[in-house]
């Protein structure tokens, strides 16, 4: 079996992250030099500064923290020329606005990130999440702590700077303003009116991008908008994306006595609310990790054509992956990763009942606790699915509440479960030949090269069907993270490489023609 | 149907709690009202006292204080004429040894109890477990917090002092000191030899015991050992019990990735260690709570007739407690409690994967653990039981390991479980026809009443089998703690008037002549 460093080098030494296979010189590739040239003069600069961001911890319901960091973007737009303000509602996180008019232009484009991050659970980081800490390398591979560089010192771009937000989503501002601030210095013009919408709330669930939206259509009204967010592809291949799955989520509590019980002097008499849990959890999925829940996958649209053309041209990279990841075995019996995420999932994201380790007592739990995502795809409505799910569990004998049950409900029902319905959101496509999305294609792969992947779908999920509804606008998804960024889990990190892409692939989108070419 | 403060009531008014109904007055009574007079002159200041004991945390592991337990009791003894040491081995919990020689005496008895308690999880509790705290009635039932009483003050039996070992297991200290208090300022003589072995680490599994035993046999020389641990009836008759279950534990791991994964992005293709988890315990039981392990219940020893009558005799109590405990059915189909004891347990007593709740993530979790008990009746081998559950794991196509797999085995195999396993002991039990241990049913009759129920074993575990094995001796479990303690769990509390009852109990025991009654 070929070992994966092996691949890893493949992998590195056939990925263009730069523009440097691109053709010779044109109007476009002097905004991607003069890129290049300023953050190499820079680079420390820029490295120190996003570290700096990096350091205001941005979880989505610590207010205080997340006006810091809204403070921060609406002073970097404005120092750059750009008319920026907050949109307020009460109690929740602000957008920040920013609009630049370019004499000229007839196309506008909008660019949309989120600066909020996923909650943290410190415990399990190697590194404090809000001190952003450089490393050699990945974690994983014998990373080891460095002190950021000083200015003109060599910079490698496997070096990692670990932090939560680094990979999502603070990422896309530093390379946005490093674009800008290169191109102002070579005198290089814009091309498009620009539109700025950054939302601090994305990792929440995206509560009011709805509303926030509705409220100021005029000032969102856009030609095409980029979506910054995401992992460029497991291949290391920079890529496009044209779609993202839907998200909804359940919790689901079972019952056993109203209190903890000995197990010695209860156990193989009191129900086990565990037990009952592990038993509905597998009845849910089948041992390939498919989902068995009566019509779960019936809404499903399938792939058309031309989706299933560019699928067919992604690289496979599912056998370096699995073994990255220490798998033998994916789910579906090894069928391909990209054609897994065109499915709905059901994920078991925790699960909890007494404890285990040296908390371990002998006790029968009084409940036990699930929770669950579920993702969508193109055809799957949240709630419906959501239904779907809930009527397997009254198929499996369980009386369902919304609350933690009284005596009275205890009394009627051998099998009780609360369900929690967590508000989701449907999945969201744009069409490849839409020709608003052709010269972002044509901007990308001048900074990407020929390697550029075009895929139909993410496998995570954006509220990316509101830009459709309410905005009526294509929408691209631009990646600039490094696939293994660890983005919502234990040291996030982002890959300095793909930062110095991300700059360039900026600068090019900011200089894209109204002709540039399509797949 | 019956609403349970109805039963309850019944089960208050028809349980004598105390020797009022017994007989007109003999020797051997005269310990018990100078028990109950002494008591009613001190109430306050015993209680007092109870509640300084139970300030000391007295978890096995934290040794500092485990020092301070052993000190109390070493001094307690000495200050009441007993000849008392600490015998030590290296880094763990000492044992408290007494010993008082009665002039004429023929018999010795000897008195178990252990000085530690189960670890505290202190978030869950509604009062600091090391801050003994009084209340009107059981939390359960709306008792609120009242200060301790003062000298003379009227004190409800229904009261309850909550703190971690209140009832399991420094209720039997409490009453066995107050009844020496007695029976010596009432000037009447103790008719055995006494032998006191106090035990600081019977919580983490006595892994020292049989050491202990070992190295001081000789002074270890009895001719009936009393066991103080454990709850009465659950009808709140009291009870003494001739048998304990074994006990042994399991740890079992599954794994997905090597690190958490997007559950967008991987959802659907990297497998779910929380979803192998589930299938895997799924597997073990039925829908009835009745495990489906090939084996696990062939080495069970049937009951004898004996056996059979004294269970035959136990009240029914099954109704009202899962009526108390919110449980419409009880595991096997509603089979009697006494029944289900008598067989082999396996239990969840804990399982975590991820997080649930507020600090839930999309993520695919690494890991998935689930701890697991093992309750042994007579016939059981410990790990001949827990042999029966590996092969089960492995026949469920899991590959098991003792630490962390490697990347290697990994990728060498789909399914990993690290199984670990707890040392555990074998199930033991009393013949109730033993002439030793008439005299100890017949002082317990005088103390409780006719309602004294003989069980033949409890459900908890103690490692009983030792005193047969080692010291050769018959053991009789002489309980005291309310039912409804909540030992091992949350909110752990002793009721005022069983600790009255105990005090009698003390008084009968210790004066008790040597042709008392059996069965």
């Amino acid at each position: 079996m070929r070992t994966w460093p092996t691949l890893l080098a493949l992998l590195i030494y056939t990925t263009p992250l730069t523009a440097s296979q691109a053709a010779g010189p044109s109007p476009p590739d002097a905004a991607i030099e003069a890129a290049r040239a300023y953050r190499k003069a820079h680079a420390a600069e820029i490295l120190a500064e996003y570290a700096r961001f990096l350091e205001i911890p941005n979880v989505a319901r610590d207010l205080p923290n997340i006006e810091r960091n809204a403070k921060v973007l609406v002073e970097g737009l404005r120092e750059r020329g750009i008319a920026a303000e907050l949109w307020r509602m009460e109690g929740v996180p602000p957008i920040v606005y920013g609009r630049k008019d370019v004499p000229g232009a007839t196309r506008t484009l909008g660019i949309y990130l989120h600066y909020d991050g996923q909650p943290v659970d410190e415990d399990a980081w190697h590194s404090d999440p809000w001190t952003p800490t450089l490393r050699t390398g990945a974690l994983e591979a014998g990373g080891t702590v460095r002190p950021l560089p000083t200015a003109g010192e060599p910079i490698d771009p496997e070096w990692r700077l670990y932090a939560r937000a680094a990979g999502d989503d603070k990422i896309p501002w530093a390379a946005l303003t490093t674009a800008l601030d290169a191109l102002e210095e070579a005198a290089i013009a814009v091309t498009s009116n620009l539109v700025f919408f950054f939302e601090g709330e994305e990792e929440a669930g995206s509560p009011h991008l709805e509303s926030y939206m509705r409220a100021h259509r005029d000032a969102l009204d856009v030609d095409v908008w980029l979506i910054c967010d995401g992992p460029i592809h497991q291949s290391r291949q920079p890529q496009l994306v044209f779609g993202v799955r839907g998200v909804a989520g359940l919790e689901i509590t079972t019952y056993g006595a109203t209190r903890y019980l000995h197990s010695g002097h209860y156990g193989n008499w009191a129900p086990n609310p565990g037990l009952l849990l592990a038993q509905l959890l597998a009845s849910m999925k089948d041992a390939d990790g498919d989902v068995v829940i009566d019509g779960f996958y019936d809404s499903t649209t399938p792939m058309n054509d031309t989706e299933r053309q560019a699928v067919a041209a992604i690289p496979d990279i599912d056998g370096a992956l699995r073994e990255e990841l220490g798998l033998v075995r994916s789910d579906g019996r090894n069928a391909p990763l990209a054609e897994r995420l065109r499915r709905p999932s059901l994920n078991i994201r925790g699960m909890v009942s007494g404890a285990v380790g040296e908390a371990a007592r002998n006790v029968i739990p009084n409940e036990a606790t699930a929770s669950l995502d579920v993702r969508m795809v193109r055809g799957n409505d949240p709630e419906a699915m959501l239904d779907t799910v809930e009527a397997h569990i009254v198929r499996q004998g369980f009386h369902i509440v919304r609350e933690a049950p009284d005596r009275a409900t205890r009394l009627a029902h051998p099998r009780i479960a609360r369900v929690r319905r967590e508000p989701g959101y449907p999945a969201a496509g744009a069409d490849l030949n839409d020709p608003q999305v052709q010269p972002v294609i044509g901007a990308a792969r001048r900074a990407a090269g020929d390697d550029l992947i075009l895929l139909p779908t993410l496998g995570g999920s954006l509220p990316l069907y509101l830009f459709g509804e309410v905005l009526d606008a294509p929408v691209v998804i631009v990646p600039i993270a490094n696939h293994d960024n660890n983005q919502h889990a234990p040291d996030e990190n982002i890959r300095i490489g793909n930062l110095w892409y991300g700059i360039e692939l900026m600068a090019s989108l900011l200089t894209m023609g109204m002709d540039e070419s399509g797949p």
